[in-house]
């Protein structure tokens, strides 16, 4: 035979029983990680269906929750207390494992978290629910040695659930943990793993987010350049959230070293403001400062500035929750106020202001083009490349998860 | 002054120190490279409407044009013979720079090929063209620490003139050097030169290749899991056309290592049978076939197969061009053909064709998924994200770029 056949044979051998994997593990992992994260959100559905019955008595709960979620974590806690920042150890070979605890946990705390009416997003439960499910099976099948392709599978699957955008999953589960490269190790797993997953999720019953936009936009040059101005300045935003974020960590742990004190003084202070600014306007997901962003209106151009605050507030404090959707309301109420002031239409500018933002504070690219392109029913592709570009450029390398790896330079 | 503050000064002085930069390169690379890339891309617009009028009689002239290009190259050649490769030695700092000579060389090079009809395409000169002329200006301006962004800039420039679509240069400009990773160190360059070069290029009246698809479509699952095994199989296309090429680039060598009877017997070969296979179908672009596969008509289901031979015979005959447009083409027939078996939208699986095709034969995930949207008006962008990132995963890993480094393992 001659060589170059052998080689043939032998590179198709290799790369089917590689895909035989690959599909393997995106079946097996994104069933269960798609009824994980089902029960999870839709258990948050249900807190913010009694929260609109409760109204906003349930700031006075904040410093007690709060108390409650650092004595949950602290007692139960182990690998939990790092978060996110422990799934990127697993992904750089540093850590091994994560343990299955941290799903009832994440899910307790969270609940916790939006019933009180901290300002977090769902994230970080997603990605963890679905990692630490993906990785137990992985160790249940013998899988011990593609930890990189389980965990992409497992958040794949997971952020597939969070707004049922399964491309998005895709590339964000590929660029998340290192910026400036993609992890095309788990390609194969995670198309399989988040298609898998938002069709179960789909069938359960989850929603997906999706918004029209007005089709009737044409934009001129002038109009061009003042879209890459709000990428630019987009870019600023992201950036100044994860800064902000890392620095008022920085700073309550500084003045208040006790895990306890630090959560009920910071809230006990947060619901007063909370309650202060707009009756609880930017408690909990603000998922109807969105919405009114993209349909078009600006009441409050501040927003975004109160926003950024109280997220980073409530998850210095102690809460629990994830740092996507509050990017995502930033964007919006920061687009629709900038695209303004510039002339652009304002639900379109709320639409990019949210890819943008989630392009400059998670320091990935790709993934959020897609978001932008699959929240929006695929239309305008080339304007949201365009602001992510601009503002993934401009964020200063800057990222909310503290242990990406940067490759750029 | 606190440290954080001095950091935060540091690093936006940083920043703005490094977009200007990149800035300033941009806009001094976009606008000479586009002047010559329409001038280069012009001429073979003039070549084709000569050889609308010479009808087939220009294929006589093959093996004496052949024997003239190799000529040319082997005597003015120096870097210019090493082609592409040369490029990607230059990114990975082997080699330092690109004589200017290559710009005339590759443009008559290129010109006497299509003009007596071996089937190529045009991307090897606008990525050469693009790059000498940034390396060079760059030398000028004493930038020549910045070999990585000028390069990106200049092929992002020439890319973006190809077609008329900005995006997908800029991302193929960060995709193709290195499959696995996005060289991020040039994207704020390759952003501006990119926009730059696209316009001037349409202001000089260059047309960007655009096609109007049916809106109409909607996709059960079942067509979805039909549209996920047209991309696997499209990887399977490209990556026999990347395999070929090297392979019959060898055999050639091996058979005539006299470049001289290499080009003439083959051409003589090339000729004789170009004429009799449809009387020149395939001779040149063949932007024919890609128009009328996206009309819808499939007139010979083995159109791909013989566009493939005919493009690996002349390539590695002698014949100077690129390998974009005919990957376009063996895609846009392939993707008819398979499409059309599985009853899929013809003119819908041509369309997704192009864009796996060129995927899985560049070893590139990013660019091709905007090039299908930036082609057809931006509709669809999912389904290209669909079958971009199987066929992408299904190539083996193979690219028609053999110096092309690859980070997936």
């Amino acid at each position: 035979m001659p060589a170059y056949i052998k080689e043939i044979v032998h590179r198709n051998l290799n790369a089917a029983r590689d895909s035989a994997v690959s599909l393997w593990i995106g079946l097996i992992v994104g069933v269960p990680v798609a009824l994980a994260e089902v029960f999870y959100l839709k258990g948050i559905t249900v807190i913010y269906d009694l929260r609109a019955v409760l109204g906003n008595w349930t700031l006075i709960g904040m410093p007690f929750a709060g108390l409650l979620i650092v004595y949950l974590m602290n007692t139960f806690g182990k690998d939990c207390n790092k978060g996110i920042n422990h799934i990127f150890r697993i992904v750089q070979g540093k850590e091994h494992s994560l343990s299955l605890r941290v799903i009832p946990l994440m899910i307790l705390t969270i609940w916790l978290s939006h019933l009180v009416g901290a300002s977090v997003g769902r994230a970080t439960g997603v990605i963890q629910i679905g990692v630490a499910i993906a990785l137990w099976l992985g160790h249940m099948l013998h899988l011990d040695n593609d930890k990189i392709r389980l965990t992409v599978s497992g958040l794949a699957a997971g952020f597939a659930c969070l707004f049922g955008t399964p491309i998005t999953a895709i590339f964000f589960s590929l660029e998340m943990f290192v910026s400036g490269a993609l992890q095309y190790k788990g390609l194969g797993a995670a198309i399989v793993s988040a298609t898998v997953a938002s069709l179960v999720a789909k069938a359960c019953g989850l929603v997906p987010m999706r918004y029209d936009l007005p089709l009737n936009y044409t934009f001129s040059y002038i109009e061009f350049v003042k879209i890459g101005l709000l990428g630019i300045c987009c870019g600023w935003v992201g950036s100044f959230m994860a800064w902000s974020l890392k620095f008022s960590r920085k700073q309550l742990k500084k003045y208040f070293p006790n895990p306890y004190r630090r959560v009920f003084v910071s809230s006990c202070f947060i619901a007063i403001m909370m309650f202060l600014c707009w009756h609880g306007r930017y408690s909990g997901l603000s998922r109807d400062l969105l919405d009114t962003a993209i349909a078009g209106q600006i009441d409050m151009p501040w927003d975004w500035v109160l926003k950024i605050f109280f997220t980073i507030l409530c998850l210095a404090a102690g809460f629990q929750g994830g740092e996507v959707m509050p990017l995502c309301v930033i964007g919006a109420t920061f687009g629709s106020y900038f695209g303004n002031l510039l002339g652009l239409p304002v639900p379109f500018s709320a639409a990019l202001g949210i890819a943008a933002v989630f392009a400059s504070g998670t320091n990935t690219l790709v993934a959020p083009i897609f978001f932008g392109t699959e929240l929006f029913h695929g239309h305008y592709a080339r304007y949201f490349a365009i602001v992510c570009a601009l503002s993934f450029y401009c964020n200063h390398n800057r990222s909310i998860y503290e242990k990406q790896r940067r490759l750029r330079s």
